[in-house]
């Protein structure tokens, strides 16, 4: 059974990679590609490297009829996100990709991003969407919301150690570095090839950036105590990856061990072999997740590195994963392409 | 019906690709990888993007057992590649993706490669790798040689013209641009990341590339005289891809036309509308070839611009797609895989 | 005697390139900047990597007192430098790095730059600025008018031969490649890192590129007859950097004997040997062009590929060296740092 | 008075790096480059990009006259550097770039490196080149041994926070991301640009990298007790430059006055305000570091962002800098040039 889909939001580079990864997908019909500022175009015009696929062209949200529409994917930006989802027909199953609807508590939403928002009981409903620790939920939920693409790294390296009582958790630091793609394709001087090639820096230093709202949120409910990371993310000269080394304090065996247990049976992560350790050139263009592990020279402490695509494992792999779930679809389906290297 | 797949070589960029690429294939399974100089390594240590998969370990080609192999890839390099190959069953089929048997004439061979070759009566029977052009050979061959990444992208922005007459054919330049996959995973200095970052050079020039005996064999082949054409390489500071702007003298729109009909029933040929010019970033890691045709201010003059993946389209992409041909699969399984972008 | 510097249009990236260069200069001192939208912020916080210098914070220019002022470099966008420049003291010497004055005939310029030229007067006093070409009159100028990037790079290749009448005037075709600088600090889709890294496209194909406006003037002025090239520029994944390839009908040999000769004696022009050619890398962040020189296996027929920096020797750097002229400095006061490699 | 300077190891990077920043100081000349792999050739032909200089041919260290020399700068790898220094004339000043000299205690060097140290002596009067902090040493001293590029990142960021006693000794990490030149022009695999580019990784994970002795032998000394700090390097896409993120327990404002009051007279460190990060592109080509700090949302804890050249202040611009101290020069003689960017 094919299920008609529709992608909102098909301008950015999320919308783009949903439909890079549906055109393999065996059981999906893309029926309407909604994307405001560039309504009218063709998607070939706008992303030409998906030239090859037969695409409805670009129109507004208004002018899609979501009637015959199975799943819509909302590759929207957040603030609109939750304006669009709260106005959409509500039998119709939704995975979005901002961060509109990751927090659960309205008040942890307003003081991150800023704002009252416009769809509570839409919040209500969402199911956060790691699927490797929310599968059940996301397989009957209606509307799933994607996570962050860093909170998703830093997720799968710590989540089995916290549950697991095995790190310190006062002690906990995650320095990332990202490639640029997590920062949309937006106009911002920064962004420049000019700007970015050839070096690196840190951002969002302290404590500021917003995907610390899902690390306290996830972090503190598994631990059932309130738990405050360290984070300091970096932007990488590079388009597409994301590595995240975790500092943690507990045994580095015992660390390994928990991790390669958890995700034992999972698709899509893998956890290497102890003190080996991920690249992000090794998942580029992929939905898995790579994870390693390292001793210390001081004893009790350990590295835990893990890489992903923030593209695809970090935002529309998940997405689809997710929908896979939702739809009843084999969870792997159009998701099993192999990294791209070099 | 699954084939059974042995791939030689499988240590260098051309031999991971096609693993990458098979992965999808529905009917193909991998029984065997060579590798001489790595042998009894895991793949998964060689080339971790495809840890995911489940492989055979590396072997020497001496280890392995051709007898249930139907068709073998050979990835090696050139001279190497026409040793094997003398020694390997003849009643496998096999893909070459080597220099060794593109050229039809020894003399010729011994010319631009320096050397007597090892293997003259599998020579006589190579039939020449580029799919859209030598289809029906390919479909009946037992041993296919792949066509030079270069030779290709060149070829398919000259062939249909040349061959409809609409071109001077004293007149004709090449300027490509081409990424560093492929110089190989060899240890050069030229090949560092701290050599070639951030920069661009033209290397063989003024006609020593060895890509040019193939434009010589096939343009003279087509016009039914001696085409000699200019041809300028570049080394750019990309991993994939293949851009050449190709300088000729003839009527834009005839040429324009000339290739949309030449290529508008192949699946992985696209003619872009007539002034548009093509990326290598909408083609990266895919099997598509994407053309574009523009008129010069000066008139009767125009500038062909063709750009594939050179690890895809330009060599273990074109292999599978001969294989496909010669086992009777679809042409194009395992090989509608998106462009990555960005 | 140290000289009072104004830099106009300090924000960009030619603004800043100058700056860099200046602060090695032992007889100039910069005592204003300007640069409208930027206005009111201190340098160091614009272009970071100027934090060590003592610089004038960035003032609107209206707020420039100009009587102090020996030379202005205005590195404003093209359009805004004429309205500017038009209204500056007509005793302060000035160094305009836009494409305002660069065209001798009004109706040319309205033809590629699209509009009547607003300040006619000063175009008639400008002299163009390829330095070594022009020498005599830029000292003597009071208004000098920088050469476009590309049109500097590709008459360095070819003026000698035309002057010589060593290459057939019909058949030259400069095919360019740049890095991004070149486009500015501009908010585009398409300059965007996550757009250009690991890629490369060609643009303004088929002699639509505004420096074509340069080329036909300095060229047809050489030979004394109307001379067209064929000019395709492609933007490359690098920050800084021009490499021309020319393709040209005459004696190798002879052609290089004349570039060699015209450029034996200038401090930044370097003919490499023959059959050697230059690269981006070896002249990035300096105000040196290397040129090479191949013949091709077809006789009569050769290849000269030129490298230089845009934002130097393209711009910046030859604004120095052309203001040294005018203010009766060494030419090469503040030039002669070496290119950065790795 | 102009210095008579010989290099040894002068092609490789920090070779090379020496002769482009000493190609602009008043008092240096280059008498002798000696590179035993590639004795003979011109240095034009090893590195293109200074082709402008008129410098000596490379020749053995065997053929170099060392009579007239008045610094030799040794730029050899490590264990080649002892015994070649060893044998030196004791009456020549020597700059050492290699780690052969820089620990104190022969059995820490043993157990670092991996074997005896051949020139005993020459360790025992050797001093460590950080020039902020041996400034007085260094003038003295006939042999300074130049510190690994991590190491002296690492300590600007941190030797004033432990010699204030501001922070916690027993929680110190220091997350590192480097440009590949680091690596030098040394022909291994993982440094080829297909491998490098567009991807991340960390390296030498768990306290394994040998500029850990650095750490320990020079953060213990100023404790007066033993300190361990965890220390994780990676590998940028970029060629130069160093971030090093350091995470400190400890008050911020503390943290950042020390380091203020601790470089405020010292012309390459710059301590950004309170709060601003730095970035490697902004001290890309220089002898400048830009350190940062800012306070993290849990009270007591600090990251202190460190930026730097690897090649300049890292290495060859830290190793001219001492040259300058036991020459009796300027100390910044040759080194404000300015970093380039974009």
């Amino acid at each position: 059974m094919t299920h008609s889909i529709a992608i909102l939001g098909a301008s950015g580079y999320t919308g783009a990679e949903l439909v890079r990864l549906i055109a393999t997908h065996p059981n999906m019909q893309i029926k309407a590609l909604g994307a405001n500022s560039k309504a009218g175009q063709a998607m070939a015009d706008v992303f030409p490297h998906l030239r090859h696929l037969d695409l409805p062209d670009l129109v507004t949200i208004e002018e899609i009829d979501f009637s015959g529409i199975d799943l819509c994917f909302c590759a929207l930006p957040h603030a609109t996100s939750q304006a669009v989802i709260r106005d959409l027909p509500k039998t119709m199953k939704i995975v979005d990709l901002s961060a509109d609807f990751r927090l659960r508590d309205p008040k942890v939403y307003a003081k991150w991003y800023g704002g009252q928002h416009a769809a509570l009981e839409c919040q209500a409903e969402a199911v956060y969407g790691l699927t490797e620790f929310y599968r059940e939920e996301i397989r009957g939920a209606r509307l799933v919301a994607g996570t962050g693409c860093n909170a998703a790294t830093g997720q799968y390296a710590l989540r089995p150690l916290i549950a697991g009582k095995l790190i310190d958790l006062d002690e906990i630091i995650i320095d990332l570095k990202t490639g640029v793609s997590g920062a949309g394709r937006s106009l911002k001087e920064n962004l420049l090839h000019a700007e970015l090639s050839e070096g690196a820096h840190a951002y969002g230093v302290g404590g500021t950036h917003r995907h610390l709202a899902e690390f306290d949120q996830e972090f503190s409910a598994i631990a059932g105590q309130e738990v405050k990371v360290q984070f300091t993310p970096h932007l990488l000269p590079a388009n597409r990856g994301i590595i995240a080394t975790v500092y943690v304090k507990g045994e580095p065996d015992a660390i390994h061990a928990a991790l390669a247990a958890t995700y034992a049976d999972e698709p899509f992560l893998h956890v290497l072999p102890f003190g080996q350790t991920p690249s992000t050139r090794h998942i580029r263009g992929s939905n898995f997740c790579h994870i390693g592990v390292s001793g210390d020279r001081i004893p009790g402490r350990a590295i835990v590195v893990a890489a992903l695509d923030n593209l695809t494992k970090g935002s529309s792999g998940q997405a689809l994963q997710n929908a896979n779930l939702m739809l009843g679809e084999d969870e792997t389906a159009g998701l099993m392409l192999a990294p791209v290297f070099p």
